[in-house]
C-alpha cells in the first residue's frame, strides 16, 4: 500500500494527511485495493436528566425539535450529508418525547432520557449495554447493506456535561479542563457546569469501575450509540468517521472497552469546545479538520467523510509515474 | 447576511469557520442569496530557468510530463476536482516544451520558461504583464460562462524557489524563514536553495521596484497567470480559491497590486512548505485546510472549494428556528 502510494505521480509524501488516511482505509477494509460505497451518518438523539441543573443554553424541548428537523432535511447536518452524498439515519436511543408521527425516524428509544448524573448515575449498566448493542447493530446492518462508512453523530441538549464528565473519569483530566460553553452559556453558567461535573464524578465514584459501567453512570444514551457504532463498524471492518466532542467522548469509551478500535476511526474536526484539543492531546490522535465548529449532529463527520473519499480515491485513481511515462518515483 | 446565519437552527456562531466562509460569499457576489454555479480550476503550468541551480528534487521534463499526466486525468488535481466536481483546466503559460498533441491543454504560453532568476530577471515586465492579463482572461471568460467560483494552482518544476523569493521580497522577510524542501530536497540542497534565493534577491535588487516589476525579476509565468486570475476573479465579483504555496505567490502579488483582493479570496490550506504557514502569520490571514499537504496543482484549492460550496449550502439550506419550529433563535 505504502509502494503503491509511493509510485503515484506525487513527491512522496506530498499529499500530507491524506496519505495516511487512505492508508488507514486500505488497513481497515483489508484489502490493496479498496471499495468505496455508501455513506451513512447516523445521529444518536438522546435527552439528559443533568439539564434540570440549568446547564445548557437551550431548553431540553430543543432535543425532540431539532430531531423533526433534521427529518425534514433542515439541520446542518442534513444539509451538509446532502452536499456530500451521504445518507442520515436520525436514531431516537432517548429522547424524552414520544415524537409522534415523526416519519423516517429509526426508533430504538432505550428510556425517556437519562437520569440526572449530579445526583446518580445515568442509567442502568444493562440499559447502557442495550444502547450500544443498538449501535453495533446499526453498523452490522449498515455494513450488510453496502454501506462502507460510517458516521456518528449526536443530538441531545445538556450532553456536553455527560461527555465532560466521561472525559474526566476516562483520560483521566480534572474536570475544568474538559469543560467548557457548549452551545454558548456564559461565565457563570460555565463555572456551575464544572461544578455539576465535579460533583458527578464524586456522586458516581464508586460505579466508575470499567468503561461500560462510567458510560452507565455518567453517559448519555447517544453516547452510547455512538460507543456501538464505532465497535459495530470495526468489528465489520469499515471505517467509522467520529463527529466531534460528544461522539468523542463516544469513541474513547469504545477504544477503552476494545483498544484496537483506535485504528478503525477517523477523527473528523476539533471542535471549538473547550476540552476537545485536550482530549487529542491526551488520547494521542489527530482530527481532520479544525474549522471551530462545535455544533455536533454528525456535521464534522460529513465534511471529514468527504476528505477519506477524496484521499482513497487519490490512491485508486491517480497514476503512476510508470503510467504516465514521468521521471522520478520510488524504486 | 449575520442575521440568517443566526436565525439558522443551530448556536451562534457553531458553525465556527464556515459563516465566515458564507458571510465571505455572499460579500464577494454582492448578495444575501447567494448562487453556486460551476466551478473552475485553473491549473498554470510554467518553467524556470532556476532549475539549472539544482534547486529541485525532479528534472526540469517533468513539467511537460505532469501537463500531459493532467490533461490525460491521472495527477492529483484531476482525482481531486472530479471528486468534489470542478472542470480542470490546464493552462500551458510557459512551460519549455512544444507540447505536440497535447489535446485540452489551453495554449497561451507567453515565453519558454523564465530565465535563471540567480543571475538575472526572469522575464521582461511586458512578459509578466502579459501572463497577468491571461489570468485575467481566463478568470473573465470563466465568469461569462456561469462559472462562479476558480481555483488557482500551478505546475513547474524548481517553481518553490520563485515562490520563496517573491515572499521574502514581498512579505517582506528573511530568505532563510520562506524557503524549504519543496518537493523533498536535502539538507544541503536546501542550504544551496537559500543562497540561490538570497542570490536573486541582490541580483535583482534594483528591479524590484513594485509588485509587477517584482514579479517580473523573480516569479515565474504561472505564479504571474495565478496573480492575474486572482485579479480577475475579484474583478468579476466571484471568490478565487488560492492553492499552496505557489498560488499564495501569486496571490500575494495580486494584494499589492491591489490590496482589496484580499478580500476577494479563500486561502484554502495550509502548505508543508517551510514558509507558507510564516507568509499567513505575516498576512494575516487563516486557511480552510491543513492537512500537511505540498502538492500545489491546485489539490487543495479542490478540496477547500467543497469546503465554500458547503457553507454557502448551509446558509442556504438550513431551516430557521422560526420556520422549523425550534426554540431560540436571534432576536
Amino acid at each position: 500500500m505504502r509502494r503503491r502510494l509511493d509510485n503515484l505521480t506525487k513527491p512522496p509524501g506530498s499529499l500530507g494527511a491524506l496519505e495516511d488516511v487512505a492508508l488507514r482505509y486500505c488497513l481497515i477494509t483489508a484489502t490493496a485495493e479498496p471499495w468505496l460505497g455508501k455513506k451513512k451518518i447516523f445521529t444518536f438523539a438522546g435527552d439528559h436528566g443533568v439539564a434540570a441543573e440549568g446547564v445548557s443554553a437551550y431548553p431540553k424541548a430543543v432535543t425532540p425539535q431539532m430531531v423533526r428537523n433534521m427529518l425534514a432535511g433542515g439541520a446542518a447536518v442534513s444539509v451538509l450529508a446532502r452536499h456530500v452524498g451521504a445518507e442520515v439515519c436520525v436514531v431516537d436511543i432517548g429522547v424524552d418525547d414520544a415524537l409522534e408521527g415523526a416519519s423516517g425516524l429509526h426508533r430504538a428509544k432505550i428510556r425517556p432520557g437519562t437520569a440526572n448524573i449530579a445526583k446518580g448515575p445515568a442509567m442502568e449498566v444493562s440499559e447502557a449495554a442495550r444502547a450500544v448493542e443498538t449501535g453495533i447493530g446499526l453498523a452490522t446492518q449498515a455494513a450488510a447493506a453496502g454501506f462502507t462508512m460510517v458516521g456518528g453523530g449526536d443530538m441531545g441538549i445538556a450532553n456536553t456535561t455527560s461527555a465532560s464528565a466521561l472525559f474526566a473519569a476516562l483520560l483521566p483530566c480534572p474536570a475544568e479542563e474538559t469543560t467548557g460553553r457548549g452551545t454558548g452559556i456564559d461565565e457563570a453558567t460555565l463555572v456551575r457546569k464544572i461544578a455539576v461535573v465535579e460533583q458527578a464524578l464524586a456522586v458516581n465514584r464508586d460505579r466508575l469501575t470499567d468503561p461500560l459501567a462510567t458510560l452507565a453512570a455518567l453517559g448519555g444514551l447517544e453516547i452510547a450509540g455512538i460507543c456501538g457504532l464505532v465497535l459495530g463498524a470495526t468489528a465489520q471492518r469499515i471505517p467509522a468517521v467520529v463527529d466531534g466532542f460528544i461522539a468523542s467522548a463516544g469513541a474513547l469509551v469504545a477504544c477503552r472497552i476494545c483498544p484496537t478500535v483506535e485504528n478503525y476511526l477517523y477523527f473528523s474536526h476539533c471542535s471549538a469546545e473547550n476540552g476537545h484539543r485536550r482530549f487529542f492531546e491526551r488520547f494521542g490522535a489527530t482530527p481532520l479538520l479544525d474549522l471551530g465548529m462545535r455544533l455536533g449532529e454528525g456535521t464534522g463527520a460529513a465534511l471529514a467523510m468527504s476528505l477519506v473519499e477524496g484521499a482513497v480515491r487519490l490512491y485508486n485513481e491517480m497514476a503512476t509515474f510508470e503510467s504516465a511515462g514521468v521521471s522520478g518515483g520510488a524504486t
